[in-house]
């Protein structure tokens, strides 16, 4: 590899000024180099910043004719290292943050096409000064990207009742990995003129090709959105609750989370100021969640009822249907505070797994039994989406055990419980996360032969000198 | 090709009663053989109706090891020629009606899990029997198979709530075409680990696998449903009032089909038994259809006060409300037989279109200008699924023209026109129906170049010998 003739074109391609490299002493490229949550560190060549896709593309045919493989990278708020460049120094890092044009509101077709760069949250504000809902919803919505979103297929807070980020999309852009534009822009939704390239693009984490916009689905704003508590007996009474509530509610139901006796616990000690409702005499809780199309009493109605009839039915014990704003916030607050209080009770082995819902009581006992047998002691931080199947079921050290040597010692035969149990009951290692490379070794043990088989033979037609993220999603294989 | 030896393979593979051929001449196999609406007759080496996956499997290895191509086939009533052999002789028809059965209903994960060869209908049966709703609906629902609308992502009338065929599923079985079977069935509502291969095979009308089974999303019963007929002074009236109704009913407006007032004129002539609501002075009549999770009550007085608005922000100048089912049942029939009224009528060009939704008031004027241009005194049947974008925007002889003559002369100019406004107002030639063999040779046309390379690809990567129903979707390349 001649670097300062690559250096040369990719300025060339971008102009100098977006082209960063470590040549210069001064110049800190640690934020693409580093993943967020700190496991690794890897060395660009450079960091390119392409202000349009036109520019894309001649990054990638600048890299493909000195044969230099490319990782794309948005708001690099993954989890499973899937945006950083390797250590070896010959990765060109491809940031879409300079790809941030809203270029299109169109209402009465109600969808929005943004750049890959623009922020989730600008393109959340976009669509509500329209008028507008854009539904998806998580933690990292502030500084991640919607092109990051796409390729990940992001989850998060509204899937119940909006779908991942793959059903939010009609239409994609994406440069190849010859440096060639796919105009795949389209506001309609129906078109069966051939494969369907825009689900095969999302979520396959840059391995395919490089999106640079994307046509969004717009929604309306709820007139009212109305939240419960309710403490619940046990699992599958979490899941009479869940039924019920789709039953009476059907589209209004828009979130539905489960939280297990112990992340509450945690809560209420690392964050007593939060005041966790009524957790100390039952095993589960549930955060219930309705938009109304009509009015906040309507959806307070509604609400009422449906607990009601839970509680005369036995699936709800206890529950509060949140007064006002600040306590709807409250109630979330708790909910999205059980990571940090893990984080400040110590290390943890975390889990992003899903599960058929009918199988998730099943799932939890066994693997429950397995891992108190496997690790006396062992704290089980139970804890998710459950209306999508989905649970971060997360494991903190025995009381008193140093959680490093915990995370050392344990984690391997720890993850093998839980993803034997995951397998056992059809469900998936990974719900929203993805694979990255954190998970990338892993997949074959996992996957369906066939559809691994599939998989490699898709990435060498599409990519095949293996220009984009290699070893992201499929391990390298041996030619 | 040896004929012999493929058929003592297939007839070990299945069983000898399952292999139907034309060498005992009482065989009638034009069933199989014949696309519904008559337009191609080719003729089938053999028709074999596997009765497992494992022996779809085996029909399949069969084939490639005498290099015969194979034609799935579902219930036969798909609309663009995609599963009727050609006329060679050489190919094999595997008809997957015996693949039927119900394998699991899992009440409280919303999914059911079927067979290819499930009828349609039974699948909505099996679903309501259970207390939940398929909402896949469309005309051949008696006898097209659920393997069939998966395989052409199917629309209907349920989409504008619901989605497309590829919406409901959550899970695929497949064939490969070397025999190999992907256990991708599952019922998870999240999966991120890896290339989303159910989206690539579903739409990919049998040129990529072929699917042996599905697992279904279910959905609650409505609890009342209610259907309005409204008309409207114009189309931009007709996408004000879906605005509207969209904004105040949400998830709950499950139909809003337009139609123009020639097309009703032709119900009104052909079938006056139907009674076709007040007609005659309005351009356009929009029947919308709300389902609530409350009561008749609230569904009723729901879409009274949308319709209320309507009327006084002017976008509506009449509307009724059905004041019980068999009125409700009178406004879909009227809709749903502007086809045989068009039929009774003469031959007719036929399109199924999508558009932006804000594009079709201007594709209408545009492209109904061009045609009174090109052929004066042309009447447009303009109906369809206006809360899709999806316009069955079809063309027929002027008064006293002779019809068969008008198809011959006309169509190819009448089709240009059309494709030319689909084009320049970004829609797209095939909607729902798909791409068969009648549209195969036209999508290079239509399709971007570089997503038309991607598919050549993905073909070539995953069917090199393309083993699966050659010719249908891609047009075969020479090598």
């Amino acid at each position: 590899m001649n670097t300062g003739a690559v250096l040369a074109n990719l300025r060339q391609a971008v102009g100098a000024a977006h082209v960063l490299t470590h040549e210069d002493p001064s110049t800190d490229l640690s934020r693409w180099e580093r993943d967020w949550r700190g496991r690794a560190h890897g060395r660009a060549l450079a960091v390119v910043s392409p202000g349009s896709t036109a520019e894309v593309a001649a990054v990638i045919q600048a890299c493909a004719a000195h044969g230099v493989s490319v990782v794309p990278q948005g708001g690099n708020t993954g989890l499973v290292v899937g945006s950083v460049p390797d250590d070896s120094g010959r990765q060109v890092l491809l940031s879409t943050t300079r790809l941030n044009r809203v270029r299109e509101l169109d209402a009465a077709n109600r969808t929005l096409t943004v750049e890959a760069g623009c922020v989730l949250q600008t393109v959340q504000d976009t669509a509500r000064d329209a008028g507008f809902l854009f539904p998806l919803s998580l933690a990292a919505q502030g500084s991640c990207t919607i092109g990051g979103n796409l390729a990940t297929n992001a989850g998060g807070t509204q899937v119940l009742r909006y779908g991942n980020t793959r059903d939010l999309c009609l239409g994609l852009e994406v440069v190849t990995a010859q440096g060639q534009i796919w105009n795949g822009l389209s506001g309609l939704r129906k078109d069966n003129t051939g494969y369907d390239l825009r689900h095969l693009m999302i979520g396959s984490e840059g391995t395919l090709g490089i999106i640079t916009a994307a046509t969004l689905k717009l929604f309306e704003q709820p007139a009212a959105q109305m939240t419960a508590w309710a403490s619940v007996p046990s699992l599958p009474a979490a899941l009479d609750l869940l039924g019920l509530a789709q039953s009476r509610l059907g589209a209004g139901l828009t979130g539905f989370e489960v939280m297990g006796q112990f992340a509450l616990s945690l809560v209420d000690q690392h964050f007593p100021q939060l005041r966790v409702p009524a957790w100390r005499n039952t095993p589960f809780a549930v955060l219930l969640e309705l938009s109304d199309t009509e009015s906040v009493e309507h959806a307070q109605a509604q609400l009422e009822q449906v607990l009601g009839q839970a509680l005369d039915e036995g699936c709800v014990s206890d529950a509060i249907v949140a007064n006002n704003l600040t306590q709807a916030q409250g109630f979330w607050h708790v909910r999205e505070s059980i990571s940090s209080a893990q984080a400040a009770e110590g290390l943890n082995i975390k889990h992003d797994i899903s599960l058929p819902i009918s199988r998730i009581p099943t799932f939890c006992d066994r693997a429950g039994d397995r891992l108190a047998h496997a690790v006396p002691g062992v704290r089980i931080v139970n804890f998710g989406h459950l209306g999508d199947g989905n649970l971060h079921y997360n494991v903190q050290a025995p009381v008193g055990q140093d959680p490093q040597r915990f995370l050392l010692e344990q984690e391997a035969a720890i993850n093998a419980v839980v993803f034997d149990e995951v397998r056992a009951h059809g469900g998936s290692i990974s719900a929203e996360h993805g694979i990255g490379s954190l998970k990338a070794h892993t997949l074959p043990e996992h996957k369906d032969p066939t559809a691994l088989d599939w998989m490699h033979r898709i990435k060498a037609a599409l990519d095949p000198d293996n220009r984009l993220n290699p070893g992201r999603v499929l391990p390298i294989q041996a030619r």
